[in-house]
């Protein structure tokens, strides 16, 4: 149960800020926004995804993503990640000074067109004019592809591995520094992961990115677990299991970044998360956002009897 | 997704109707109980823990034991299981005619007194007294000795391995078939599963028997996967999630037999189980115990586009 190493053995990259507060309805208040951030590196998170770059008409919750970056910035060593969309949003990104870029790029033909209305070859077009922009004004940031529905697709079904690996192939040719696998409507399975990880890494090697699970149907944590055995080392999860895919019908609930820690932690390997500060990291995510439902199944229980843990963070 | 074999590979150990029914206060009307049992077996389950066999002013919800295991005797082909706490209540069983009983021993010295009030050596003695019976009455029954609190305890803390695999081994000399590992509290992990499950093997081989993990923590289809990655084929779940551990606090949630079986058979690995089937019997289970929650993210999420499979039951 105790972690020997100080370095930690896998990095949980929280997602949260971005993925879960663009999710719900309700606004949380910038102010609210900055402590929890706060919190969430007092646990001893150091890459969070703190925002979207995407027009405040469109996503109201994130209109104030260059103040939240700049409030992520004056903590020392943590990555400061935005989600973006597109080239435009990623140039915001970049003036506001974050450390690295995710963009989502569906392995479905389908959902790609349902959910930015673009294909995918155009999808990768546009990784390709993020490389060039970063390139050009920011050389030192990296860019993420999130290859989103990788394990299936509420519109086409099956999503066939051919395809994951050519668009994390595309996005790697394109210029990516890494590129992810989402879970995005929360059809994958153990095998299947342990599968595909293995055939992409065959193809882009270590430029192979994180596990991006959901929990939709419970599997959430035996999937990243899969992913943890085929060598897959970063983890996206979000605190208290806030958000999901607003796009897919039926598919909500990232993995619980809570639930996540302790099974790592338990397991004895190094999440660098002190997991009672991750539990108070909860309170102010609850006070931002007053009613929003908070899953987890660790806090409800408690940490269990004899817990000990050697957190860098402790 | 299409299981290719027609006989199961793993056998799933439905426990609700002893293990959930005997956790939740209400006492679920012998006729209701009649209409879950066979809804399960409909959906192609294939073992059932149906009761405990325990003085009725101790648990009332037991009180038609007997009835309800003469009810399970007419389907042919399913294994009809009952828990027993000691050799009276053995006898009563097999006087009922079950298939097989399961008696829980204790790994923890202290967990071991404080539910049943004796050590673990006299629960071994107990266990022999329970072979003796059994092969005066009824020598085609199995018995299986349940090895509780294996992965940690709420009052002692740690568990040390070395007690369970001592614990397992004295049960098969007392002449068990079988001994199972159960997470009567929630404290496993899957590095601990994979562990422990490959040191009682070593010690007594095909003689070892199902896992019985908990979900309190969020871990238990992790656990059920990094048992099965280590050879295990029998698991323990619960329809709805209902049920746990009444004697350890803070300790609830069984394995959800429909996310469970969602796993497997996404997986590839049949079970034996018709999903849809399965999600059918959970309304007899509502209509029994009224206002009871009932859990399982599968039935919530529903099936993904595009699910088929080639089920036994089907």
């Amino acid at each position: 149960m105790i972690s020997s190493s100080k370095t930690p053995d896998v990095l949980i990259s929280e997602v949260g800020p971005r993925d879960g507060l663009q999710s719900v309805k309700a606004t949380m208040p910038t102010a609210d926004k900055f402590r929890w951030i706060d919190a969430l590196v007092a646990a001893g998170l150091r890459e969070i995804e703190v925002c979207s770059f995407v027009p405040a008409k469109h996503l109201p919750q994130m209109a104030d993503a260059a103040e939240v970056v700049r409030h992520a910035l004056t903590h020392p060593g943590v990555t400061v990640m935005a989600l973006v969309p597109n080239a435009r949003g990623t140039e915001a990104a970049l003036k506001a000074g974050v450390h690295k870029v995710t963009i989502p790029v569906s392995a479905s033909a389908a959902h790609s067109l349902a959910n930015v209305r673009r294909t995918r070859e155009e999808m990768i077009e546009e990784v390709r004019a993020i490389v060039r922009l970063r390139d050009e004004i920011a050389p030192g940031v990296k860019i993420e592809a999130g290859i989103s529905t990788a394990f299936g697709c509420t519109i086409q079904g099956e999503v066939r591995s051919e395809d994951v690996v050519w668009v994390a192939s595309e996005c790697i040719a394109a210029g990516a520094e890494e590129a992810g696998l989402s879970d995005t409507t929360g059809m994958a399975n153990p095998a299947q992961v342990r599968r595909l990880f293995n055939k992409v890494r065959a193809a882009i090697g270590d430029k192979t990115g994180a596990a991006h699970m959901h929990n939709t149907r419970g599997l959430g944590l035996a999937n990243c677990l899969a992913a943890y055995d085929v060598g897959v080392r970063t983890f996206d999860s979000s605190l208290g299991g806030l958000g999901g895919c607003p796009y897919a019908h039926g598919a909500s609930g990232n993995v619980v970044t809570e639930d996540l820690v302790f099974m790592f932690e338990a397991m004895g390997i190094n999440t660098g998360v002190n997991l009672e500060k991750l539990l108070v990291a909860r309170a102010p995510l609850m006070a931002g956002l007053p009613g929003e439902p908070v899953y987890g199944m660790t806090p409800e229980a408690g940490l269990p009897k004899g817990w000990t843990q050697a957190a860098l963070a402790g």
